[in-house]
């Protein structure tokens, strides 16, 4: 079976690798995925317009960095469609980008557009179009059939109260950044103190407002407890009895050094991984970020990060905590060998799929190419999609999922040997059979 | 099992990859080129022998790393053809490396050069082959029509009178190391003085003094700044009258503590960005380089980098001076993804070219892939040349060449379905159309 | 002009670049090595049962990190064939990794295993098959020369006697990380004491020890000196009087200060340095390693790294002795690029192999192609097993003439043109010829 045919899609590839590389990925479509780290608020799932996925800050922060002022993307009261033009104004300015080919296979997916580009002149009625199939009640459905997706894990604050919605479908996650790096505003401890019943003014009682919360989720069927960290943070155990006074300073409203700031988020942080250990959930440790680098950035667009950040900061929790599974993503490539030699030796820390300014095709490759190859297998989280809007999903993991098929079949069946059943049963195990056992979904 | 149709110029590779990398090459290779940096001395722009191609820090410093010593590059009183005659002995080490490529493709290209090296016994003939060509009064012409190059950016120190040619063909910019970290010797502060007419002795006098230069090389059609930078440097705003007590310190002889240094640094690029942005100027930053780490180096020869630098070192920068492009270099390409998130959010700030310990083929590959899929196509200059003498410019622009035909057909055509004619526009965008914008030339 | 011709090894490859690089390859196979640093106990070369290959730390910490607890692995009195046999039921975890495919390559040539896979079925057939060839008499032999190994570099403690094997086979090498790193020991002290003949009490005495222990090395043929690194060491060159008086403190037991351990181990080291220079010893600097980052490990499955690391670490190291050389390996592929540039400028420093979690394909390929193309050809080592039984160096050697064909193949051949003959002698050079002049041997 050497013949060329020519392929459709590939008028130009390569034969074999190519044929080969298209029967395993289409394979891999087949499968139906749990999505195990999203945005999605579950009242709010599907889009309303395709202002939802355009004013999205994948397409603003570049409209804005392209040239197009802030003023004129989040002006005060402006309407989905207008917005939406505007933006597409700028789209020739970024058609290179991977995102706006994320667009592009939604578009054409979702509402059978079928030119090259959003153009000024084509883009009402696409609009239109979309409008009419996102008003359509079984939408969300719809989405969820064509994206092949049978759950979704969700991003949740500490005090959402994780009802009016499936939690089998959307499955709850306990988000954390706010109590180990916000504790300080006199907000995020009012909200702790109410979803929790407790009045939080020291160790103890910071304790037991934190195990309410756990308690909380774990009954709502949550499955992981997350946090995102920026790079010059290092968690260690902190004595109960110096956390204390932290705390209670704190409470009082008081003005923390440095030191004591950084005290305060690591007994915050140890809190939580105890709580993890305790009910057997996995933490999701998404390392590596800065948040409003950019001052004057449209929301959302703001962050980004500096390299310099190592994982040996969390040899202390790495060895603290074996009995808890850390499903670790990094923001830059540059970590991601760190991030394999760790999940290579540390029996609980595992890759966790390709992070924001690491999920563009080439810094997945490498990254994937490394992990297949020096990861055990069942200690890789392929893929999420981080999707505010379940329209996202297609696109993002069909990218993911032509960069597996052409490493497993470079890699695996031509490299090794393998036959193409073998290397698809492990990009199988990649993309869904690790998130079930991992998170035990 | 060799059967293969032969490619002329690919007698071994693959068929339909290669001939459509064929086809956007061989378009790429027709477009004139605007060349956004190099350090081409106006008046004597193209080599006079062979001696000024070989005798380049890129040739001794290779030479002298693989065992020829120092002694024998740089001997007192050494004749152009007797260095190139040492410098041939050791060919043999180096013909491995792209540097010994580009004199090679060089040699043919302008000299008529047929042979597989350069060798003890072929030299002589290449030497004065060479040198009658280069004798020929229109050399310069010659190389400027064959490289496709129609203007050519310099490297201008700031007390450069810039005149005696012709500014158009040879775009002036100002040089800033100088100004920025050494202003303690008192040869620069003279130069300084003299350049702008005013005796610098504190804030306001060094900063009309510094409004003196641009304004001399904005008359002299200078389209840009520039500056390059160790990887230790985080330009800050510094307040005026802090400067000012520096400076006249500095001004005295004074020794500066290494704090009162940094702050006459920062004050000083401070100083420079505002000026660029007074006067709508680029502000190139080259970033990441550590000068003289091997001190028995051969001229040119001796810097290196560290690479432990982040782009967060300029976050200050970014955010005070959003009318102020900022093109980006750096030296190592494991800051490139820091680079491409940068570009992907700051409207300020775009990718400029391969530089220097970048430049080689491995690295322009990961890099060129990475920008031309996240970065907006409005915010890359795609390349420059950095060279000393103009016959460089021509393999230097080709090893790009082929590496952005390479991932515009395997990313772009095949991997994304776009055109030919989308591929190759693109590719013209990034080796020059972006160029005229950037630079307004 | 999409023919092809089925290649019996490559069922799926593309045509002319898998024949192209099938050639190289078959061609670099035919070469005999010199295996440049190994771990070879001489006195017990190969193994003797399959438990030495597979309770050799590459298995035991996968098998751990995949789920299987050390209890498991590091049983007291646990027998040999019940360990494989354990580690055997975690391989289904572990059959993606490159470290498995070199056991299963091993077990194919030396062993004639035909099943795909190693499995609780099969293993127990292998375990009696390898030990009945493992008693074989000329076992040490066939090794040898099935793998085309003509010498095997060691690494010797400080105080080995070098007695009762071949050096000429089995070179001696010098390894010193526990008189720079650990001097602190008594243990240690005691050592050097007792091998060198010498009381050493101060920097006087401490030299010369040191130099007894060189002399006893080079009597005994060995070719370098060695040593593995932290990410935090600068060596610096410390006065002979302060570093007596901490060499007298440290003698007595007395705790010294950190900086006063970073004298120490600086004064160590460059005695070490000053040694390798009066003996034209190459002096292999291994840099990068944390130890014992998992404390929980397997027995040798604990080191990790922290890649902010830089080589302008050794900017005073590589400038002081300039007639020393240093081969470099660096543990990070992140490293790459900054040793590239390093080997690039300064004569005295070389490439040196792919080290540990930098020896997987992906990054092997990577590093290889900057190497190949930037470095002088002869200031690069292209490979070294790290294997602790000889058994080892067949697979892992394999797996670099695998990468080094096909970059041959791409860059070279295909890429600039270059006969297959001279892509062949520069395999060579690179797998051997530089192994010979770099190492006298």
């Amino acid at each position: 079976m050497n013949e060329f045919v020519a392929d459709i899609d590939n008028p130009d590839g390569n034969t074999m690798t190519t044929s080969l590389e298209k029967r395993l990925f289409d394979e891999l479509e087949q499968l139906v995925l749990i999505d195990p780290h999203t945005h999605i608020n579950p009242h709010e799932a599907p889009s309303k317009t395709l202002a939802d996925i355009m004013g999205y800050h994948y397409y603003t922060e570049l409209a804005h960095s392209a040239g197009l002022e802030k003023s004129q993307i989040e002006e005060d009261g402006l309407d989905p469609k207008t917005k939406v033009g505007r933006l597409v104004e700028k789209l020739s300015d970024l058609d290179n980008t991977i995102q706006v080919s994320w667009l592009l296979e939604m578009c054409r997916e979702f509402f059978g557009f079928t030119d090259d580009r959003i153009t000024p002149d084509n883009w009402e009625g696409l609009y239109d179009t979309a409008l009419a199939k996102m008003s359509e009640e079984s939408w969300e459905q719809q989405v969820l059939e064509k994206s092949k997706l049978e759950k979704v894990f969700l991003t949740n604050d500490f005090d959402d109260k994780l009802e009016g919605f499936d939690t089998n479908i959307y499955v709850p996650c306990l988000r954390t950044d706010d109590l180990v790096f916000h504790f300080l505003k006199k907000s995020v401890r009012n909200r702790l103190n109410e979803a929790s019943g407790i009045e939080v003014g020291d160790s103890s009682t910071f304790r037991a407002a934190i195990a309410k919360i756990f308690s909380h989720f774990v009954e709502k069927n949550a499955k992981a407890c997350a946090i995102s960290i920026p790079p010059n943070f290092s968690p260690q155990k902190v004595d109960a009895g110096s956390a204390a006074a932290v705390i209670k300073r704190t409470v009082k409203g008081q003005r923390l050094t440095s030191t004591e700031q950084e005290m305060l988020s690591s007994f915050a942080f140890w809190t939580l991984a105890e709580q993890c250990d305790e009910h057997g959930l996995p933490f999701d440790l998404m390392i590596g970020v800065n948040r409003r680098v950019y001052e004057g950035g449209v929301y959302q667009g703001q962050d980004l990060f500096d390299k310099r950040v190592s994982l040996l900061q969390y040899k202390q929790l790495f060895n603290a905590f074996p009995n808890v599974t850390f499903p670790v993503s990094v923001l830059g490539s540059t970590s991601n060998q760190e991030l394999v030699s760790y999940s290579w030796i540390f029996p609980n820390v595992v890759t966790n799929g390709h992070w924001w300014y690491s999920n563009i095709p080439t810094y997945i490759e490498v990254d994937t190419r490394s992990r297949l190859e020096a990861v055990p297998r069942n200690k890789q989280i392929g893929y999420y999609s981080d999707m505010y809007k379940l329209e996202f999903a297609l696109p993002k993991f069909r990218m993911y999922r032509r960069v597996l098929a052409k490493v497993l079949a470079s890699d695996f069946v031509t490299g090794r040997g393998w036959t193409e059943t073998q290397a698809i049963d492990f990009g199988k195990q990649v993309l869904r059979g690790n998130v079930e056992t991992i998170f035990k979904v």
